[in-house]
Parts: C-alpha cells; structure tokens; sequence
C-alpha cells in the first residue's frame, strides 16, 4: 500500500498521460497533482486482431501512450512548466475498453451508434477493462497491469437511452456510457473496483507504484 | 429508470437531510441541486438491539431524518431561501452503516478506535447498508429502501492504518474510512453499488423517485 508513501510521493512529478478529468480526480483523491500530457498516441490504430485477449490490446495501449509521453520529453522544449522544462520523476497512462460477449466496444461514432450500443448493454453484465503502465522516468523501469470489474447494466427502454444520450454523455466515452455521471444511474451493480469502472484501478495503481518506491 | 424525467425534476425542490458532501455530489451527478437541510436528528439515539436487522435500523433512521425535516418545515421562518419560505417537493435522507460479523461499526471515538476498526476491517469483507427515504411533501408519501454492497479491504498493516489515520479521513466516518478519498486505495474490491458505500445508492434512488413521480 502507498498510504504511508504519501509525502514522499507527493514531492514528485508525475505525468499523466491522459486528458480525462476522471482520471485526474482519482489522482487528486490521493492528494497528488498530476501534470497532463497527452499522448498524441492514437487508441485506436493498433490492430484488434493481433492481441490475445482484449486486455492484452489494453495493456499495449496503455504501454505506447505511456513511451510516447518518455519520446517527447526528449524534445526539452516541447515540455514546459511556464518557462522550466518538466523534470518529471513518473510517466502514469491508462487504458479503459469496454468488453461484450469478447467484443470491444469503442467510443461511438455518431448518436446512432451510440444507441446501438446502450441498447447491447441494456439489461446485461459486461467487463470493463483498465490497463495501466507506470514508467520510472528517472531508472526507465516500468511496470504494466490491468484490472477487469463486471458492471451489471439496468434494462433501458429506447426512450430512457434517447434521454441519456441527449444529456452528451455519451459521445466521448467507450461503450457509450461513463459511470461518473448521468450514467451511474444505469448502472445496477459492479463486481470489481469502482475506480477501474472510471479510468484507473485506484488500489492496484498504489500498490504498484508502492512497489515500484522501494 | 429516471432520466427521462430530470428536466421535470430539476424544477422541483428537493431538501437533502444530510450534510454529506458525498451525497449532494451524487445528487449533482444526476443535474439536481438539492437544498441541505440538516435533520438535527441524532443517528445514535435509537437503541440498536429492538432492531430484527442492521438494516432495520439503517431504515429507520433514515425516516427519522426526513420527518425530522418535515418537522423543522412547519415553523415557516425556520427554513427560508434568502427572504422567501421554502417550498419543497420532496424530502431525500440517507443513513449508511458498515456492518462487520453482524455488528454495527459507528464513528470513530478517537483515533485509537480508528486504529482498532480499520484492524478489523483489514483483509477482510464487510457489508456497507446505505437506507434512503424519499419523501414527498405535496401528498406525504414516503418510500424508504435499503440496499447493501460488500467491500473487500486491503491488508492494512499497522503503519499504514496510522499513515491514514494521519490524514484526518476517518474520524467522521462510519467504520473510520471513506471510499472517496485516501481511503479508496484501502479497498480491493467491491460487490453492489459503489455509490451506496459514498452513501446515497444512485440506480435504486433514481428507480424508486420516478415510481413516485408516475
């Protein structure tokens, strides 16, 4: 655990590899301040088709933001804090899929889509899948790992999907829903970490980094 | 299912019993800014042993609160808006227990129970029941539901049970320890509702407030 770690911790930079607030704010819950840095690395251009399982295409995704962040800390004036180049101490990227029946389901492409989608989930369990890599920037050890949490969705009558997806829920987020939000209301029950369901498995995130302290 | 009725909803007045910011932020998930009115209700006056059930007593005490409120809105100058008396539609309190081996885990008395709790809970389950009473002002109809979500904690040891204790987290919360917080890296897993161990259970709530708004 990492608890104890804390101050120590807190003295670091970190890099987030991600531009989603939730995964910010479990950060935050922690007490530490994480400097955003997109990635630019493209979710969706790895082949589906060459990974084993739907974790391991996470687990790859979040390895290539993660190394993508180390290529442009290369570029010392492509990162600045104000006019100080970042010296950071950690590079943390996620990577969140939503699975059915061993399917991924990605962001929606357009409303419709988006209602195809929340119709598949309706009244079912599906998985979510978080992959997390936590790079060393100063010794470049890193370490990959994911978390799955089986969420059990409410059965959404097509009026009560229209709803939601006026709300602009949906339109960004894989397997059209976010659990923070409007959407936490669909959702009847979880087996598995909450905070893997919102971006990044918060436990198994500090024990790692824990480790990765000693 | 309810959120094909918020815009509806969100015209209504709703006066939250608790003080919890995790509740009001729940309540803020689904668009509805609640009024917080606290009950003045005390949540340890009722004598736990003529309860069948931990969550007979969860269930009771949440009554209390909401008639607490109901009480509080017969004297008009006792709860006003600026200048103007409120006019409510619906009164919403919640009461959340953590039961361990059947027993029921208060709030901490000082940080030496904190410690003996959070020992208990380590590496091990235990249940969060989060009871809700929905009461309607206009025609007084009340509904009052329970629901219950098994946590699995961390192996905590003894200094990392200090580390958090330090952060000053635990001393108001029920079983010393909460899930939206430091405290969320304590807890492995969870099966039910994660919004029922932040105290307000989201899907229920919602299912019951729309029964009530047919």
């Amino acid at each position: 655990m990492i608890l104890h770690k804390l101050e120590y911790l807190r003295k670091k930079t970190i890099l987030l590899a991600s531009q989603s607030p939730r995964r910010r704010e479990i950060l935050r819950l922690l007490g530490l301040e994480p400097v955003v840095v997109p990635s630019g690395f493209d979710e969706e251009s790895l082949d589906k088709g060459v990974f084993v399982t739907p974790a391991a295409y996470a687990e790859e995704n979040s390895r290539r933001k993660a190394f993508a962040v180390l290529e442009k800390l290369k570029d010392r004036n492509a990162l600045k804090v104000e006019t100080e180049p970042l010296k950071p101490d950690f590079i943390v990227s996620s990577d969140t899929i939503v699975v059915l029946d061993g399917h991924i389901l990605e962001k929606p492409t357009d409303e419709g889509d988006a209602f195809r989608m929340l119709q598949l989930l309706s009244g079912r369990k599906h998985l979510v899948i978080s992959a997390v890599t936590v790079l060393n920037v100063i010794n470049l050890e890193s370490r990959t790992f994911h978390m799955e949490t089986e969420v059990e969705f409410a059965e959404l009558t097509p009026e009560e999907t229209w709803a939601y997806i006026r709300t602009g829920e949906p339109m960004d987020k894989s397997g059209a829903y976010g659990i923070q939000g409007y959407g936490g209301a669909l959702v009847r029950r979880i087996e598995g970490d909450f905070f893997c369901v919102m971006g990044l498995p918060m436990h198994e995130f500090c024990k790692v980094l824990s480790e990765m302290l000693d």
